[in-house]
């Protein structure tokens, strides 16, 4: 039997990161459409940052990336946010958007570009001591096109020597998430293409280095959770970059696509004390809503991730050890399926309540009026984006 | 044993069609990187795609791409292709870049933006009445990112209505290409999504109206020359968009990623008898050169291309046949091997030679000046790219 | 407002039918597990199948495999099932396991294996006379391990000769359910592949010729309930093939790999009309209980279905419209998800209590003491498989 | 410019093991077909084998695997290649067909049955003593089909103590292999499903432990030579089993699928060193001839091992690597492919011829009617096969 008190105290300590990124607009290489409303600088991404964490209870810190979210004085930002009550969280790099890098960034073969990269990932680091963020996430686009267009391995020995004087650099509270990524923008080889690179780089550079899961992020059929249980066991799960995917890293909202991987997912973490505050996992999303409205679905995301950790709480993990152990192989799946085919919205809905938030939270953020007063009032300027 | 002479022949009055859109700049969600040099208008790209049809000799015909393409005067842009030995190809249409295209186009729910998609394709036709083109090449991005958006069937009606409009507004030599994608820019349900679709409604609209299989616009291990003598068995091959890929629709120049695939979708073809004039088959590249230069990898895929044919040529169909009948599958597997292991680059050259082609197209090119006079010429103003 | 007394009623009328081979031996071509009380004769199939109809009420057919489940007479075989409460259904056909299927069957490029083949499907066709089976299910394993092996094209052109023969000798009331698979046996290339191929056939052959839909057989990343909803509209969705499926054809429980993708095939299903008696769609279940128990296994599938069906039908289809038709995406999405994040599990023992069944029918059959029975007297013999 | 005394010399000293199961009887789950002159025990595998050496002159080692090739006398198995040229090469474990087996081995929840694996790995090391082998080969089929079945990480903890002390039991000059597969016979969860988690296991192990690189066993898209590159760099590449695909573990015959990967493959192995003897890789077959004649399989598939490798050595690596230090991704691809597009037939010839070879295996070993002459003799007994 499980606890549901001991559930409920759980998921009022969950925290979900959202990212700057997904509250500008995004597209595909074919289009990006324009959406009202979208914020124009930092300042208005924490707004709407905070709007999430209003009506969920479970978003308090906001990822930020650099340049697109480069300001004068990043201790103001720390401070605009938490007059919010929001925190800044991850600063991640960006090392793919800049002319010098059409051949990589710290991979590239020419030294120049990749002091230049090295340089950037330093200054992010110093971003990280006036946000007072704790986590360095880094993700290489880095990769060849074509068979041939440079030596596989050398840009290995490249990307050890770079992220070795990032890791360097890094001071006390500070850490380095590591990202994997199957392909994209790299159509041939990535450098760091799966989770067995990352964790290879992370155990030379030592214990502050850590792998990022992306959901997105895996060949097809990849058996997700098997990694996070694996890095968990390692000691090396840093966190997690949530969205789905059908086909490729499509960025949809986390749990829109497999529901139950999600679950999956969220199980692992519980079994592998991922939960505990010690554990140090950071739960970041990482979405594009290229068509849906921004805000409600960040916080439809921040819910599926919710209820995917609900139902993962509610596994009666003792009956499931014993039909493990019994070799009771439909006895033990029926313990899984049990707690995934339960109803958790209003236990959710109980939780929101206890902790002060509207027990629905799209429908109170739809009656609020910010969807229409930023809509009215961002108005000329830039809309934040990738700047592709 | 294969006649030399007839296979030579054959290479002879090959012709693959550049698109106008792989001369402009192209990337990827992250990133375009532009090149110098890069057309600004159509009739730059005319300029180049005359330089790879001139070092070439397979190249004549140019793909145009509305509204990327639109000029005030077509027939002036037919007889400037002209006055370069080219002729305008395929039109293709867009109808994924507009605002109003942000939930599909005649696909799209609204019945306002569906007739605004559909005069576009009828102002397509138009375009072909102008320059002499006879084929209407559509690919549409229409389709759903989140289960439930909207309805997959109803959507199915609306192509259909949309589909037989177009086909009815067809004159005489003129014909409709319809193009299949697995994913993207949809990440759940494209409305066109394989072969079969697009086959089932060129089926109902007519003989005018075939299937163009674009190589890369399959699910993981799709056996694309299956599908391609399907095709031709039952006369619905149109053509081709070529390009390569190793993971999702990654746009490299065709034989890049498999060129062992290139060659037994080509076998197929020949088999099929789709090099036959009267198959009216239309070979051409959809690529984006996205990080290496263009014009020389426009002539590095028709190269790629020719030899994938040279090799199909060589085939022994007599021996392959008896291998076949006799059940010896090492034996027929052999012959067909033999073709493709063959080294065919001195049988092409000769065959360039004897079209007055020199016989190194690339080499040919770059002692040509001609990067260097469009680099250097083609200054100011905005280069061509997706307007993305 | 969804009306619960119509949704209860659609429950109490669903029919899926188990195959008999899923109650004997399986397993992957490393090994097979025997398992206790297996049986040994289609008579003991039966039984088997019909404790799974008593203990949920919804799987009244079982469907043979010839030649695994050949008797003398077929006639007292079809009594021996009404006797339970059960009727036989679809026939399938086998023309795989002859020595002489080595590199096909009815695409075979001899003609006396060809012949052979046919012969048997004929026969499967008097067996469906002699047991009043509607349809003959057709799955051929033929295809080619190399490229070259044999001629992709003509091996369609025998497959087409061949289904019209056995076409012609359909009855009344009898249809063919034609059905397709990405890969397996054969490696290089299927000679029924996909939904398109087995739909061209079908249009070819005429009105009794009908697409099987098993969810196990598609290239990664496949939209199955797109391929579901296409048939649906053309007309030419004869049935399923259940099962599920994380990265080949791996015959698991269905909706034990991912019970969203389920959900939604189910609501293309009543969304196209597909429960409707006229529809005539066969829901079969197509299963390898490789490790689990056999019977428990086949009952939690049946309700893994029950429970699909129940949420599709719970789905509020004119909110779902009218977010649609909005372009509401994750309105849309929202009313979807509503359904399936509903428990139905409650809902399904009242619709068994209705039907007086047992609304827990595994307890139910573990109580029954069924298991232990046939463990005890099913000894000696030879258990059923598919004897490879 | 590439030395072609330098090419020959090290195609000379190539050497591929072959498989003692490939020469046996294999197939799908659907069907085995036998074959004729199929071996009946270990010597008979050892007969053909001999004859794949001597008309190749490239296969002097055979892999065991026990118990399919147990017998009394090993030292005298031994002596018996040793007399037909050839040695005994890697002992192959088994833990996946006794019915003991059917929830895992090493990883298995019950003790007593983790206990009988690990006796059976330690009975594979005394083998290796008495064989002289240098090599055991660990592929574990364990795993779990459904989600919850068992727990993933309480499998790793037993997998990593199993490992422990067979690694503990390796004597002077032997060493541990260990497989890694993406799915198959399990079919949610596979204990070692990958690269990663080989090559964590081996790290804690010792240096003896090392990863295998089966061709077959990735996630579709995987860029295979990325892995060799990257375990090369480790020091953690102990052999390939090669064979190819196009879909899941199909096992055809190597570069038969996609030679231009194999070619990759080789080249990546040139680049890290990988072919000089104190890089101790093993080259590997691991196949299955389900269809085609095994003999002339096994010479193909190391011709075409053969060829990739010489196609390998003739990469101009100067030139490339002038390319990809000047960032010229064309003309880095296209040094790479001219080594791929030569025809190195040719230059196979010439090195048989210079080692005393027939410069046409397959033609010499069809002419020496050694396939007529054990289809005769090999009659009664029972055909060596996977005893599934």
């Amino acid at each position: 039997m499980t606890d549901l008190a001991a559930v409920k105290a759980a998921l009022r300590t969950q925290a979900v990161e959202t990212p700057s990124w997904a509250y500008g607009n995004s597209g595909t290489r074919f289009k990006v459409f324009a959406q009202a409303g979208v914020p124009r600088d930092p300042w208005e991404k924490l707004q709407d940052a905070a709007k999430v964490h209003e009506f969920t209870g479970v978003a308090p810190t906001v990822a930020l990336h650099i340049p697109w979210d480069r300001v004068e004085d990043y201790a103001a930002l720390a401070k605009y946010a938490e007059e919010r009550g929001l925190r800044l969280g991850a600063i991640n790099s960006n090392t793919f958007q800049d002319d010098d890098y059409r051949l990589g960034s710290i991979c590239h073969p020419d030294a120049a570009v990749r002091r230049k990269a090295l340089d950037h990932l330093l200054e992010c680091v110093d971003i990280m001591d006036a946000t007072g963020s704790g986590d360095l996430k880094l993700w290489f686009a880095d990769g060849t096109n074509y068979p041939g267009q440079d030596d596989i391995r050398a840009r290995q020995d490249r990307l050890a020597e770079g992220l070795a004087e990032v890791y360097e650099r890094l001071g006390e509270g500070q850490r380095m998430l590591l990202e994997y990524k199957f392909f994209e923008p790299a159509f041939y080889a990535t450098d760091v293409p799966d989770w067995g690179t990352a964790y290879a780089h992370c155990l030379k550079l030592g214990p502050k280095a850590q792998v990022v899961v992306d959901t997105g992020h895996h060949a097809p059929g990849t058996n997700i959770e098997f990694i996070v249980a694996t890095l968990l066991r390692e000691g090396r799960l840093g966190g997690f970059d949530f969205n789905s995917r059908f086909y490729a890293d499509d960025d949809l909202m986390v749990g829109a696509a497999d529901p139950f991987q999600l679950f999956r997912i969220m199980y692992e973490v519980v079994r592998g004390g991922g939960f505990a505050a010690e554990a140090g996992i950071a739960f970041m999303l990482d979405q594009c809503h290229n068509i849906e409205a921004k805000i409600p679905a960040i916080i439809r995301s921040v819910m599926n991730v919710q209820e995917a950790t609900a139902k993962a709480l509610l596994v009666d993990r003792a009956a499931l050890a014993d039909a493990q152990v019994a070799g009771d192989v439909l006895g033990a799946n029926a313990v899984l399926m049990d707690a995934y085919n339960t109803d958790v919205r209003t236990l959710v809905r109980e939780v929101r309540g206890e902790m002060g938030v509207d027990p629905e939270p799209l429908a109170a953020y739809a009656l609020s009026g910010w969807a229409e007063r930023i809509a009215a009032e961002r108005v000329g300027g830039q809309q934040a984006g990738w700047g592709a």
